[in-house]
């Protein structure tokens, strides 16, 4: 049923990446020479903490979680919607990619609601509601590269910081009405590791039922149990493959290929 | 030979407007109600200047004039083209509009060249070279409000500052090939005043003989000199009119009316 439709790659790259601008570049130079349409997603790395900090602003947390609160907002609007943003579409249109840097509120591309939590006031948070993906569609029919950082807006004039992994899903699914979507995490490990000390331990193939015996035997654990989740979730919507390793994967060094 | 084309009305706001919050909302809500095509360009203001400071960056100048050095560029990005450009984008979202924060390197939308200067060197300053009018075009026809802030590229990944009237009436000056094109200069001014001590001395009609003669009697100069030299450089290039005013003008308040 999907061959028809174009192929479209989202990427979201982390803050390993954007924390190295020599990483950087090398990676942007990759992702612009993919071929067809594609969507960049960024994390936001160590700068927000440090112009935080620079500014005299103490991050707050509450049980081992930040609290996202108007002076903490605003630098990660800076940081990632401005400075980082900003940088990457510079650089990518320097590679020949007509990068357009994106937030949520720009076009009205990603909304969000203010998480609500009965307990503790997480603060300007946001957890996606919609994606306008006619607009989207258009935009990337013009052969622009869409750049989004981990900001959206409530659309009552509220921006808010989201999860970046989340929003790449969220952009994979919503995209894959209109194209073929394969999305690719590209963080600091190789790939999911059968032995989390090993590297060269990839499991280059990885489907829900494998995922759910290696869960149950505990080599697949922690932090890749959501990301994961998320993973299956975005394939059960539409997503065609999910792609998860290193920048490297971009150029063909081993990476987990996810799939139904 | 214009009657045919749409109407465009492109608003530029200084930072008198941006440094006040109220003042802010309060521009946005009438310049969301104006009819038809439209595109926003913001300057700066204060929070670029206390952000720095916040930062322990020192400004330099030479001869009066400030040099963008690289950690200036950096917090004008950040305020400029994050904090400020997003918060007016979702500010605009909410009354409706459907805003897109741009600088110009999202797109390609306006390519320019570092300037150079024999005597001293600016630094990260840069001056208009292309606008990319096609896809500014095709925005628009989504209904797009454009809202760009007063950075540009150079095309080699380079992001520079520029000058915000420039970049006002360069962009007028490119959409008049598609678009009937207002431009509306809001200052801290009602307009182009004929005793710069009264308020209420607005010249309501200014052509350029008038501006010539005015001129030379001494009435009009300074700052707006090459203010209106600007404007009519604009006009000689298909530019339809301009308003010089404060943002009172978009309600109906008396401003100065500049045509050929």
């Amino acid at each position: 049923m999907q061959q028809n439709k174009p192929k479209l790659t989202v990427v979201k790259i982390g803050g390993n990446v954007i924390d190295n601008p020599l990483a950087l570049t090398a990676f942007l130079a990759d992702f612009s020479a993919l071929e067809g349409f594609k969507i960049l997603v960024h994390g936001g790395g160590k700068i927000a903490t440090k112009t935080a900090e620079g500014l005299g602003i103490t991050a707050v947390f509450y049980e081992g979680r930040r609290i996202t609160d108007k002076p903490m907002l605003d630098v990660a609007v800076m940081t990632y919607a401005g400075l980082i943003n900003k940088d990457v579409t510079a650089q990518l249109q320097a590679f020949g990619s007509n990068a357009m840097g994106f937030t949520g509120a720009d076009g009205n591309l990603i909304l969000s609601e203010k998480r609500k939590n009965a307990a503790v006031d997480f603060g300007f948070v946001g957890d996606v509601v919609a994606v306008n993906t006619d607009l989207l569609k258009v935009i990337i029919q013009q052969n622009i590269v869409p750049v989004f950082c981990a900001i959206t807006h409530d659309g009552a004039g509220q921006l808010l910081n989201t999860n970046a992994d989340t929003i790449a899903s969220t952009l994979s699914v919503a995209c894959s009405t209109h194209f073929d979507v394969r999305l690719m995490y590209c963080f600091e490990k190789k790939g999911v590791l059968m032995d989390s000390e090993n590297e060269d331990s990839v499991i280059k193939n990885l489907t829900f039922g494998a995922y759910e015996t290696l869960k149950a035997q505990g080599i697949i654990h922690s932090g890749m149990l959501p990301k994961l989740e998320n993973c299956f979730n975005a394939i059960n919507q539409g997503v065609t493959q999910i792609g998860i390793g290193s920048p490297g994967m971009l150029k063909g060094s081993d990476f987990t290929l996810v799939t139904a």
